[in-house]
């Protein structure tokens, strides 16, 4: 795919070519696993903490559970945002992208073989440039697995509950041609906008495709498919050398 | 596709048949719009509210906007639910879900057409029985449709601004078998459930796709959307039925 | 008293003639008992649902509870209203309402004969043309009724714990006259109105007459009284003839 | 009345007879008129604010608004309750109750004669022995009477916009006879329970009569009102003597 | 210090003098401890509540706490303020008072010998005139030490947990020169404004101090806190005979 | 002073010496001016961001304003906290932390020379080890500076309008004697606790000295004040070396 002109993004980059990415595990200090991502200029820093109840849905099931919360400090965007603490409630958006990544990281966690835990993940965007969602998933793949490596060490588990890896990367269809891992300004300009999450096996836990303004066809959308698989198969390697696996 | 056997899904129907569909245009007495759509139990009442005004960031831009909200009775479902007015707030899935309304009318409006006029469209769920979200885009488009009748009978407007028609339908994977138009028992027991929100003249709008337990696969997707094609083409001539198009 | 003439009324009828009024009982298909009751162009949706514990303070005490809940869809009224859930609280109005609502409903419940149950009623108003909060406890009663039969039907009760019928209707001082069942636009131009909650033995639950402008005196407040009490033996033969007593 | 026995009550006070009453116009330095009354131990702190705006819904319309909010000091009862500040909202008994305020002290303001200005009724319970509400309109209207000379002194105002008094008084049925101003302990164990709001000139602005157990008759209501006759009455002398009329 | 000419003061105090301070202990009819501080203008009544259970984070440790809550009646100031219940929140100033308030009386305050109880310390504002903050310190210890008495009387306790007196005052540095107790219109005009909080045996609890202009001097310092000194030996004997030790 | 013994501080660092300190200048992407401060182990990102209005009250008066907001990423901590926004609010400690940052800010800038401008500054901490509202402060100080450089190039400002530098330093007595720069495990240790907010040029901005347990003495205060003005002789010129002054 590489044949396709590289003047068609704003980014210069190739429609296939992921931003450049680095993935910092044990930033955080204090948590039981993390992981500072970057995907350009995209940083999310993702911590994953180990608690000792389930909610109460859950207890007395004898398993586990896996959720997140998302959050932008309030100058991570080029203009600065409502911080929400002081606004006194979380947005739609803010909503919406915490529950994918908790389906997303439980989609591939054996919650049964957790015990009665939880692990909270926190996805805080210190700066934002498109992708961030995406980013979170990817980079709290990387922190789950760190925080339950934690675990067994501490004998708190005998096997990690991770069954898969997960990834996820935007694509969208910029001036007509399906593009990899939109930037902020191509995500403003491209007609269509998906999200792509992914499992290291090959499989598809979660698609999100909106058309902005014309409608798209079900051959686009296989473009845009095609492109994410690629994607994160590049993502999946560097979660492997992050984890040391 | 007829000849899948009956005896797969909980509620006996062939694999691509809708439940029972009814529009009721005109149910509410004071809207400019509304429609009562019931889909089997399901049953959400859908009215368009034309105001004089928009939001902050657009005014001035001489357009128009298109907003929606969605809200459920507290026993709406099986066990009664909280009261989201009581409790203080809306939760994440019912932020979710009126954005994704909103973006999926707006898909269909031309908003520069509208003038500086919002049209609000409250969509409330009066039965619950799933696809709740879908029910709800199939008739708020109903409601918007005559609401902009309105407004040309009123003189307010010339032409209606809609440039298609948009209805959604949710598809899944159960036992295998991609079937269409789950019911609440069939979205629980599905392990892929998936909204499909398309345009009369056969573009994609939106597509959200989940794996609930095992990811899915590339054909089972494009199994989905062959499903969601035949049933929001039974959608569309219900609604051009309800307007009188 | 039907030789007030008609005219003197916005709404054509005698004053002493409620509107047109439907019960139709089992409405909502979920819950343990419903009622839709229609006043005219009013309609509110009364839910009955059946819980099995009691509010905090009546812990142990070996009785139950019936308390209710209300609200209005934001397009049930001439123009639209803001959203209570979107707001993040409930109206002044909205509260005493529903504090109206649970205390005529627990006066003529027997709670002790209940058990450590709770019965929440949901009063939502579909369509809004005066005197939602009176419907709400006509309607209210029928729907409780109904869930007790549901109780008894289970073997959860062994009798109804209904001691009694209760129904509301409001009466006001229109151009000097008193009149019974106000709709929207004799309400706005009444200068007293009342809300009077009444037993089917003819006893007073609750009483609230408020002047609008000038003040009123006994001798009106006695007029409003009689109309009452022939506006409730109406309500209470249609709640008889819903439930099938 | 005088014969009835005086051991028919918690208090030992005859059925017709008030509580010790005394007002403290001015108690508050800074407002433009106050009132501390004092109904036995029941202790309100009533001010009276005048802004120079109205609210949006009467901008420009030449005419005034007198409006109410009313709060209980966390400590003012036997066991200490929430403060409504730190649980982050007023129940709905605080707002019936400030509703109430409100619309007694506006039927006998002439809003028309004020020009457009507000004035905030703030009536806080320092200590609640029953009644509160009923004290919180007697001493608001002395609060806003020396509000409105304070305009006049200020030459806001030609002549007071006041066209009345306005009292409210307690009384319920107590083993079976009609009993003026409930003190807590009768208001507990009474059966009914009413507030009657009731002008200078003798009629009546508001009733809420309220049966706790057996419902009430239309005898009993009017003795209930009889007793309000005769206590609002020294409330009225009360109140004249505290504005130096 | 007296030499200080009385004219440098908007008050027309000596800079070392206190305003006129009165007492009132058992002001507040339910409560187990409390007491109406006056120093001026400026009164806050202090309750002190007891409440037979800790805080979550100290249950089973064998000690108690001690917590106060600020507030201030819309019409204690000078303009009415907005009531913190009708806003739905406390203000951060609101906050950082009552905090302040609980961590001075925990200073003094043998939690180990209350037992597993708590006692809330309600402060309230009925009139503002500046140092409101150290009035309610001053007045909570009297309402905290009657509460104890309470609770020795009623076998509860059997020996007072107050281990020291504890009392607060504002100084300020006005013109060049510190000043004691500042009221509304000096503490308004003063370029530096401290808080000091003593204990009755000459320690210090808490300074706050603030450079409102220009920033401030140790030498300035020393001197405020010499003021507060000589202005708590004064407050400490109030509270004495007010507890009547 | 260093000649104290290291072994009496939990770090092992003598009395007198500060945590290892790094400032990076720049740190956020999209700000018009940052900084990222490390003490130790804490962290606090600092961004200032400019905004061409200023609050209501400043409207139209041709001064500028400078605030500041707090944050902590939920898992800064040892242990995960609850995320503010989504609790709803932000806690009283948020609260009194973000004023003081403000203050302290505003006592160093020449409001009237910054135009009808304001600049907010966010303080989030991404790891906590004591001490985070003194690094607040100091990193602020230095966002601040950097983004009134950044109006100056694009012409908005002729000049900087801070006056002075100001810097934060904990300071707190531990086991008897006084050290500087209080990391968590001293925080926790130390019987009292003090913040010094202090100038370039020597004045005192603010002090919070707060006993935990046994109040101090005015010796002690003095000690505390003479570690912090060396402390912050060390902060002011690592700020002069990241602004490049």
């Amino acid at each position: 795919m590489s044949d396709i002109p590289a003047w068609a993004r704003p980014s210069g980059r190739p429609a296939d070519q992921l931003r450049e990415l680095k993935l910092e595990p044990g930033f955080a200090r204090h948590a039981e696993g993390s992981c500072l991502i970057r995907m350009g200029v995209t940083e999310v820093l993702c911590t994953a903490s180990v608690e000792g109840r389930v909610p109460p849905f859950l207890r007395g099931k004898g398993q586990g559970w896996v959720t997140a919360e998302y959050g932008m400090l309030p100058r991570a965007t080029h203009t600065r945002g409502d911080r929400e603490a002081a606004r006194g409630k979380q947005s739609g958006r803010t909503q919406e992208i915490q529950r994918l990544i908790g389906r997303s990281l439980r989609a591939v966690t054996d919650l049964k073989a957790m015990g009665e835990l939880s692990v909270v993940l926190d996805c805080d965007v210190l700066t934002a440039d498109g992708g961030t969602r995406c980013a979170a998933i990817t980079g709290a793949w990387v922190a789950l697995h760190l925080a339950f490596q934690h675990c067994i060490r501490s004998n708190i588990m005998s096997a990690n509950p991770l069954r898969d890896q997960v990834a996820a990367i935007s694509c969208g269809i910029h001036q007509g041609t399906p593009v990899l891992d939109l930037d902020y300004a191509e995500d403003s300009s491209a007609h269509t906008d998906g999200n792509f999450v992914m499992t290291g096996s090959g499989g598809i836990v979660e698609i999100q495709a909106t058309a902005e303004g014309a409608p798209f066809s079900e051959a686009e959308l296989t473009g845009l498919l095609g492109l994410a698989r690629k994607g994160t198969a590049e993502l999946f390697a560097a979660q492997r050398a992050a984890v040391g696996a």
